[in-house]
């Protein structure tokens, strides 16, 4: 069975819940659309890319974009788009980490991973169908700042930069500096480009980008932070992958780095700052949801 | 050493060989200025796309992109880079081509390739770097519709469908169709792309557009049954690359399914149909560089 796509969390506030829930629909129905069919040519590429976004997964980035863009005030047709071109991003970034000669796991949001399910050579094609499946998307319906700051989020400053930094750390003792750093370039770059994206369709100006920003840094190595917290202590089933794999590939993580305890605490400071830089954004902006959701990252149990 | 740059063939025209020499220099100093530095952080990825870029190789995809650009008169400053930022998406695909799970090549231009120079892991993330890397130029300084169509011609309808069914073909017996079919997408489309890219920064008319595209079809499958060709009756120093993998790999090839003679012939009839193309060019183009080249395609010797 696919992964929970709701998340739930003692105490989330009913509005996130309804928020998410919603959205989490208008994304996956746009994903739906937006993926080619696995009737059409070459069929068994199509069905490995739709196995890979459509198993499920929180939508967590897309959910940013939306939310902000919302926030501000925005009307952009093209949100739900830019969301799941974002969404694929991330997929394709996945399947070619879960790789064999990458982290080598076997499940993903509780499916085989795509070189399980399908084999090696078309899971790297997958990945890299996915990748460029965005570009074209982007180029066709998003500002080109939005292009600009996504290539940017998961180019060798960002996102492959953390990845490679994360295999080359692999096995050494890591200190806080050391996974903070890889945090913010494997997984924090492209959370904070997925809420610029919501700030640049809202065509607010650079000031507010900036703010969003702001927001959607403390917020992303909070979310990676509880990632590694929940690898430690959460559930297999209720996550949808292994608990065990950071250690098995002696993974450097914030609890390894510093302790479960003082990690948590870490996660909730910066919730805290995030909180902080929503209070810096325009006064009409309405940014309940964005702060629930702030609250709920470090209070999740998957 | 590296592969040689410079194409040569018997009776090759000098004011080709003068333009293909400079353009390549040009390219190559435009491809050394946007790669990272390997001194960069992550410096084993930067150095992991240098060489992968830097081996040499014979630039046509670019060098096809600033010929039709200047037969069209144009004059667009970024020319080079949009010929540069080809090159890297062409290798990018290399890569990914060669990694054990796919074609298993450890030569390329001359040089170990990527996997087994650096490690496999770090192969699939200089690909996937290159691949972005690309589309971060292009985001910056291409007009959008050349964005558009390079993001279509390297997709699953394009590049990644042909590498697909070029994968799913292999050991089976192919009929021309099939082969002429898996080398339109997996590097005819980008080719044409590399072509149109050119006329596109020339800003001409969308008609003018199709007609470089007619001229750079016959043109892309000609090369890629000259390249077929060279592995069976080409010399592997000259080639830099292997020329047994085809066998190896039980590949669909043109002179598999129709025989040496016929498939050389077939390139020449196809070098033909782009020189009748050219023929419906605005009479103001300077096509005389564009002919050469359709004509070198058939007489190469690597």
């Amino acid at each position: 069975s696919p992964a929970p796509t709701m998340p739930s969390a003692p105490g989330m506030p009913a509005a996130l819940e309804r928020f998410w829930t919603d959205r989490v629909r208008r994304i996956d129905a746009e994903l739906e659309r937006l993926l080619p069919g696995s009737d059409a040519e070459p069929q068994r590429l199509h069905a490995a890319m739709r196995h890979a976004v459509l198993a499920g997964g929180k939508r967590l980035r897309p959910i940013l974009t939306m939310a902000v863009h919302e926030a501000l005030g925005g009307h952009h047709p093209a949100v739900n788009a830019v969301g799941a071109a974002i969404e694929m991003l991330h997929t394709y970034s996945l399947i070619h980490d879960d790789l064999p000669c990458m982290d080598d796991d076997d499940q993903r949001r509780g499916q085989p991973t795509v070189h399980v399910a399908f084999d090696e050579a078309t899971a790297v094609l997958a990945g890299d169908a996915l990748h460029v499946l965005a570009f074209e998307i982007l180029a066709d319906i998003a500002p080109i700042a939005v292009l600009q700051e996504i290539t940017r989020a998961i180019g060798t400053t960002g996102m492959l930069g953390g990845q490679m930094a994360d295999l080359e750390a692999e096995g050494t003792v890591a200190t806080e500096p050391v996974v903070a750093n890889i945090h913010r370039r494997k997984t924090g770059a492209l959370i904070i480009a997925s809420a610029t994206a919501g700030a640049h369709l809202a065509a607010v100006s650079p000031d507010v980008v900036q703010k969003v920003a702001d927001y959607a840094r403390p917020l992303g190595l909070a979310f990676q932070i509880v990632d590694d917290l929940l690898e430690v202590t959460g559930d297999a089933a209720r996550l949808g992958k292994s608990t065990t794999s950071d250690t098995k590939h002696h993974k450097v993580t914030y609890p390894a780095a510093i302790g479960v305890g003082p990690s948590w605490e870490r996660a909730r400071a910066l919730t805290g700052e995030a909180k902080v830089a929503l209070g810096q954004w325009p006064a009409e902006a309405d940014s309940a949801i964005l702060s629930a959701l702030a609250e709920f990252i470090v209070s999740r149990d998957h």
